[in-house]
């Protein structure tokens, strides 16, 4: 859809012609020396966009130098935040595992090869990211299983992955009951739990073996939250402290799974339309999927998930005029008055996202 | 949504403000003036809400008797009558299953320590509530497995469950054996079977620990009519005795399954957007997703099931403006003549039910 | 619905009064005198609906004879194709399966004693049915998995399936391969894949045991494409040869599998609403879920898949109507320039599906 591409085009780079072949070259030109010009530069572009937070995705084992950089920079005064993303100690089957153990236990000064060992390093990163300023962690796992294990058990598996016994089997039981303990931490640190999950990553083996990963070829799946999280809600579902957003790529959980999840857990928030479901037509069914039984303030307000700097604005523009549309029909159906509906539309894009990602 | 609390606020309660913090202590004690005073007597609001047909859940063990005093009560003329719901009897793994078998057993007069037993006592009964005005029985399973068992087998599983060695894959046969019994009991009877499948009861254990059973936290499992039904309707699809009525909260099973099943089958009716989908949106969405496979004959029209008893005509009210305003979108791009329009508006909530449901 | 029916009756047959009780007899006779008029030949029909191509299915030990004969008539001068559909020899488990290898290997003189005679006998059909002006296969399975076998694997549970000791295992396994082999032979010849899977076959026995297959009682399944077709795409799916045009019944497929899957893969198309789903309403929610991830030159533009000839005219009618509805929502909405529907409209009905079909 040409969207939010031309919102860029036109009202970030100032293009005033649509592209076409003809044009082309010409374009290509006026874009390169738009780049390159002072007003290009990722802080001015900072302050044009009037960002109020923005926050990167790091691993627990990273040193957040460059946020300390930042916040120490008296020329830079916005508000860049780190997110807690522990991923890849998720996944003891994965190449590599063991290594980032002794990073992780390098940066957090806790020896991490056992399992109670990489619980209190991940616990001391979690401190370490939210006193650089960072409110949230992320985490991306294909299901959203989260049984959790006896620490025996998960100990002995920690020790198996180590010493090349793991089975797969065990590698699954192990990841759940991460997920379940990192609930559990937040629970306790009060960090913002958001879950993306479901996805099938690097769906195409030669596009990955050319470029590698995040080269547009993951894919969405079959999406389920109800019962899996059902030991996460459980324990922590009604704790004041602990906040989860839920973020999905199958839309049928919408009305079926997230917005009942919404509706009755205080804990649980339905996370803004996600990567193929960030565009105006899905934008429109998420609000009439999931507002009857979640309304507004159980959503996340919307929150680009973007990779590309300069799309921020358009992206934001027209989820404001997607949520704008979808207000005025509860508006002529007398189901919203009007000056609920501007309150509303405001809200959704300031108080909202501020209050369920607790940024103060 | 404010839609139906609104309306109910002001239809039935007569309010004339917005509630808001600063007139709830005056919209309290108006409220309860209101409940207080004679036109609020449930017979009272029977006749102001012109309710044709009331009907109740009941157990087959129940005695019918308050049934039994409304229909000799000169005093009230209305039309309340009695279901019937066996769910307590298809689950022999739940605590107090024997217990229950016993009561039913005295109710009925008929020994319940046999499976065949069992089925006698349900059939005695289902010819109590029919006698008693009822024309419906009501089930709630997790799934809709309705796979037969030889009597020898179901006899067998009985016997284990009352000697306390049933296993629980041997739960699971038995209770979808008795789905296709009810549904042969169906067939040979004529009550309405209404199938209300796919609630994962009681999600939150603490709450469910706190507060019992039907305290909000039941949430929609992912739902499934077409393979799990066929015994059924291999049997029973055809005849025209038996009327299957299926409900769902997973509302991708509108156009995949339900609407196919109801547009082949004769005995298969759409039944009304239920529990979380029973909102203006969803209401719209399943009459856009069914009437295409299914058109308007094969729905049940709309029936509230609703615990709230004022809430009752402002769901109908909300319910009829959605459906005008779909048969208005069916006018206005000449899928439907305007006079067929006004006439499917009123057969929906008159001819159309009172059809479906048997009502004479 | 009524819309095609009665486009159907008016444009077509040109009855000029609604149907009902009081003028059936009228207009029974009426239709009947004019489908025996000379206009109503199949060729005249033809002819009068301006049908571009009309592709028929047949399966490959078919001798496309009458495919020759209208080809060799200097009176008809329409495209009429064949199209190679290889479902009956993808059931070992199958009565009869031994009986068609049989005529297969008469037809295309190679002998499917074994696996690879199989495959070779397919090689050579494929290539009649290209030689008499087919672009197309088709295949209709119950789910898409495509699990290659080795050679030796796949030799051994052929010759199972002939000597009657095929388990059910081995009889799916088989079929996935068979898929993945027809994919393969399609990277080779260029002729375009369709797929259409995900159907109950004779959901009610006894419909099946009075009437046989394709009589109504077809269902849909659930669908899923991503996971089971990982190795023909893995092996395929960036193979300019090769072509797949996927359809579904399920409709919760198309934004989560179907429109990601066309939008990174350049050999995957969205092929058009099928079977329930080509009404109206579902039309409509197929472009909205379709379209910001796949676009439109990415879907197959409408096609009808009719076994009733006078309905195309309308079918293709009502199709076009929705698109342009769509078409005119974006535009509206400053998604689509105005010129630029217009253009769409048009390819939607003409480029589009010549390109997709490779037709020329």
């Amino acid at each position: 859809m040409r969207f939010w591409f031309e919102s860029e085009f036109s009202e970030v780079f100032g293009l005033t012609e649509q592209p076409s072949a003809r044009n082309a070259d010409v374009l290509y030109d006026q874009l390169s020396a738009t780049l390159a010009s002072p007003g290009f530069r990722p802080r001015a572009l900072f302050d044009r966009f009037r960002i109020a937070v923005l926050a990167t995705t790091d691993d627990p084992a990273d040193d957040l130098e460059a946020h300390a950089r930042l916040a120490a920079d008296p020329t830079f005064t916005g508000r860049v935040v780190p997110t807690f993303r522990a991923d890849r100690y998720m996944h003891p089957d994965e190449p590599g595992w063991a290594q980032r153990l002794d990073r992780l236990a390098a940066r957090a000064d806790v020896d991490t090869s056992s399992y109670r060992g990489l619980l209190d390093a991940l616990r001391v990163r979690r401190a370490a990211f939210a006193a650089a300023g960072g409110t949230a962690t992320d985490t991306g796992v294909i299901d959203t299983g989260s049984e959790p294990l006896a620490e025996a058990e998960a100990s002995r598996i920690h020790r198996a992955a180590l010493d090349g016994s793991l089975t797969a089997a065990e590698a699954v039981a192990y990841r759940r009951n991460l997920l379940y303990r990192l609930a559990e931490l937040a629970a306790d640190d009060g960090l913002v739990m958001q879950l993306h999950p479901g996805v099938h990553r690097n769906h195409h083996r030669p596009t990955f073996d050319a470029y590698g990963p995040d080269t547009g070829h993951d894919l969405p799946a079959v999406g389920s939250f109800t019962e899996p999280l059902t030991p996460i809600l459980r324990d922590f579902g009604t704790n004041p402290v602990f906040r989860l957003v839920l973020f999905t790529v199958d839309e049928t959980t919408f009305s079926r799974e997230i917005a009942p999840l919404a509706g009755f857990y205080p804990s649980v928030y339905a996370g803004a339309p996600w990567w193929f479901l960030d565009t105006p037509a899905a934008i429109l069914r998420y609000r009439r999927a999931i507002t009857d039984s979640a309304g507004f303030t159980k959503t996340s307000g919307f929150i680009d998930d973007t990779r590309a700097f300069c799309s921020i604005p358009a992206r934001h523009d027209m989820s404001r005029r997607v949520d704008a549309s979808f207000l005025a029909s509860l508006v002529v159906t007398h189901q919203l008055a009007e000056e609920d509906a501007f309150t509303l539309a405001r809200r959704l894009v300031d108080d909202i996202p501020r209050a369920t990602f607790r940024l103060g």
